[in-house]
This record gives C-alpha cells, structure tokens and sequence, in this order.
C-alpha cells in the first residue's frame, strides 16, 4: 500500500483582519520600551477579545530608530498550529518582509523584539535564531503562569547568560502592571489557555 | 507620519517539489524505529544535495501502527525564515492535515516525532506543545555541532525529564551512526550550516 495524498505540502499563517488597521493606526516609530510595549499589550488584548487568538503579542522593531516593523499575535487556534505563537508570528513576517532570516545581519539595522511575558521555551529558541539583538519584555516572574494557568515550558536557567552569550541584550519589567492586568482580563473573561494539552 | 503598507500579513511555508514524489513511494506504514528514521535520514540528504534546505528532517508517525503522516525538512534559507526548522515544518503540516493543534488530543491516535538529532532549544518546545506522545531521535550528544557547527541552543539540562512529566517517551540513538554519516557528508559538500547568525 503506497501513499498519494500528499498533494499539499504548505501551510499558511495569517494575522487577523483586524491587524492591519491597527498596526496602520500605529505612528510608524515608537521611540520608547513603553511605547513599544504600550502597543504590544494592546494587540494582546485585541486578540483575545476578537476571538482571534491567545493572549499574546510580539512587535519587532528597529532598535534604534523605534521603526516598528511589525506586531504578531498568537494564532494557535484559528490555524490548528501549536507553533503559532505570538513571537514566531511576528519574526516570520518580519523576516519575510525585510527578505532575511537574520534579523541581525549586516547592512541590516539592529531589530528588536517587544513581548509581553518571558518567551516560553520555543519562543525563546525562536529568539536566538532570528538574530534580533534586543529582547524586551513585561515581566519574566511566575504571575503568566499563575494567572493563565498557561505552560512556560522548561526554559534554561541560564537563560539571561544565553541571551548576553549571543549579543542580545535584554530589558524586562517594562509595563509589567499593565501586562499583569491584561493577564487578569483575560482569565475574567474565563478563556481556554489554548496551548495546554487537551489529551492524558 | 503613519504606517499604511501592513496589505500582506500572511506567510507560507512549503515542502520542496521532490517531497510530494518522495513521500508517495514510501510504504504507507513504517513499523519500526529503524525504518522511520532511514526515511527521515533519507530526507535529510535529500533536501542538502538538492539545495532544498538544511540537512535536517523530522517525521510524523501514528504511534502505534507506524501510519506515515508527513516527512518535513528544514526550510529557513529558500524562505528566509529562522523558524522554519525540520521539526516545525512537520508538527505544523500534520497539525494541519488532522485539523488539531494538539496531536495527543483525545480522539486522535498517539503520534510519534522522528528527528535526525535531538531537537535545538526552539524545536524541543515545539515537541512539547505539539502533543506528540513519543520522541525518537538519531542521537543527543555534541556530534551534530562538531561536525556541522551547528548552534544547538541552551537546552535545559532536564529536559528529558520535562518530556517525560509530560508523557513523551523518549527512544535515543535510532541510527546514530547514519545520521552522523549525513552530517559528514553534508560538511563535506561544504554546505554553510544556515541557521548561524552572520552579523557581528
């Protein structure tokens, strides 16, 4: 018995509808970690409360000049894919739109990567390998878990001492009430964790 | 001055043309660790030589009765994206063909990951959310990234335990010596390992 059903072999992410007036309605640079994370805490909250997906965002942006390239959401439900985690939504399109895999190479300008909450397990694999040289996040303490219920995954103890080993600098507790509150949003409005498996 | 160019907020990723035809002369079962790391391996060298990608694949298997799923390969340079690892691109397609986002759902058959090495920083998360039951894997040792310089990432020092607390069984060493012998042949062929950041 052969197999013949492998017709198609690609699979397609997509940001919701609402994205594009949003990031539109954006000023095109965002000169502070506030500003930035202001942004990417409310496309998290967007997300959840249009039914499009997790409660979280990652925004790129060139370091320096505060260009905003581009904010992802989680998209692990509307798509069926587990890996459709904010911080891979927003590098890919980045990526894709600046036609590099490394957000890092030269004759590019520094990127950096704005998420609210330390990147879970992949996420923070998904860091190092785009080549994004700064890191900033909300927080980075037990209160996503705590809060959301939602799976971190086991991430290196020497997490910090691998972001610096590579170059990327890392900036956390930015907005880190704000990103809180939205946590608390979210589960008030008693939302399934998406990520957490289902089965035993 | 406000941003207005968000019109594409979309990315695909695809397997090489070869797939298709590759995976359609595969037996529709694969019964044995051995005989579905051979095709994974197989892949592997297949998507180097025809300079489809990095020298890694990884295989969807049902558990149990070895049903083949979906082969993927890694795919980050011909779509320049740093995410588009072997073990993303099959999770993601099967995710897809079987229309969840949690491959251990109640319902749908155990399946199993194959993965020419042990999993980087990034894919190793990405076993976790996927909801495979089961990971095999060529080997685990520094081999890979002595011979390819291939940057594995931090990964947490219990992370077979992580699998195991999360009811993924672990099997290691499935054709170790023929994984190392494609690594050898990749590096022989001089390919540039793709995924190591280029810039300073």
């Amino acid at each position: 018995m052969k197999n013949s059903t492998f017709s198609d072999l690609s699979f397609s992410l997509d940001m919701p509808e609402w994205a594009a007036d949003a990031l539109g309605a954006l000023p095109s640079h965002l000169p502070t970690p506030e500003a930035r994370m202001a942004a990417v805490i409310e496309f998290s909250r967007q997300n959840f409360l249009r039914n499009t997906g997790g409660p979280f965002a990652a925004g790129v942006f060139e370091r320096d000049s505060g260009r905003l390239v581009v904010i992802g959401v989680n998209r692990v439900m509307p798509f069926n894919c587990s890996s459709a985690h904010a911080e891979i939504m927003a590098l890919s399109l980045a990526q894709k739109m600046l036609g590099t895999y490394d957000l890092g190479a030269e004759g590019v300008p520094a990127h950096e990567l704005v998420v609210n909450w330390r990147p879970c397990a992949m996420c923070l694999g998904a860091v190092l390998w785009s080549g994004v040289r700064s890191l900033v996040i909300a927080g980075s303490g037990p209160e996503l878990e705590d809060i959301t219920g939602f799976d971190e995954g086991p991430v290196s103890e020497q997490w910090r001492t691998e972001l610096e080993r590579r170059g990327i600098s890392l900036t956390d507790n930015v907005l880190k009430n704000e990103a809180i509150a939205a946590y608390r949003e979210f589960t008030a409005l008693q939302k399934t964790v998406y990520n957490a498996r289902q089965g035993k």
